[in-house]
């Protein structure tokens, strides 16, 4: 148990990133019949894109359409203990991967952590991307 | 690194609320300006509530008018190791608490991890909870 608080520190895109890329497992975050929803998945970030796979005809799936929504992803690694640690939110336009190549490659890089039909890649380019670390201040 | 998948089995809904009780992390999902956004966010639980604090005049403060907002609360504990864990989701309409004793008595019970005003307290009632443990199977 700690009683002094942490302090917010900004971070530029590319830390943000960079820091989104070594965690293994984030949030995605979309609206499902107008009410907010989200769903923990692992995911691999290449550049300024977070790649995922979701099951076969689940909620996200059916949400990105072919001309992109707009979701949110998040990551964090934030101490329970000592509270110090980073957390990433992208938004930005979730798309189904429609290349068979580019579907097969990720397939093979990217293993769902769960069991289950996970055939559909998506996509998300992050637009907006809000870093920051909780530091001692 | 693990090459076996995970069986996700639903838990119940009391068996989930008291798991997300013993985290004390999780992250508030809503919608700002009509896109989906999420904060990373301590929080407590009593029975079906969730209670939370942020900054005044945040953006989740200010989503959550005195009729009440929809929301989604989500917390895990994935091991990023061995992939075993859980991972619980509920979806509820989020109100301002107004009654100066009860933001007294939420206020000395939870203290926000970060700096800053988080003189509003937003209570959380848990409409439809979605837990599931992540198996051997």
């Amino acid at each position: 148990m700690i009683t002094d608080v942490r302090q917010l520190e900004a971070l530029p895109r590319q830390e943000s990133l960079r820091l989104l890329g070594t965690a293994s497992l984030g949030r995605v975050v979309f609206t499902h019949f107008a009410l907010p929803a989200i769903r923990p998945v692992n995911h691999i970030v290449e550049g300024d894109k977070i790649i995922i796979r979701t099951h076969l005809g689940a909620t996200i799936a059916s949400a990105v359409d072919g001309t992109g929504t707009v979701v949110a992803y998040e990551a964090d690694m934030i101490d329970p203990d000592d509270h110090l640690g980073w957390s990433v939110i992208v938004v930005g336009r979730a798309h189904l991967l429609a290349d068979p190549a580019e579907i097969t490659r990720y397939q093979q890089a990217l293993r769902p952590w769960v069991s289950g039909d996970m055939d559909e890649v998506i996509v998300i380019t992050a637009d907006m991307v809000d870093g920051f670390r909780l530091t001692r201040g």
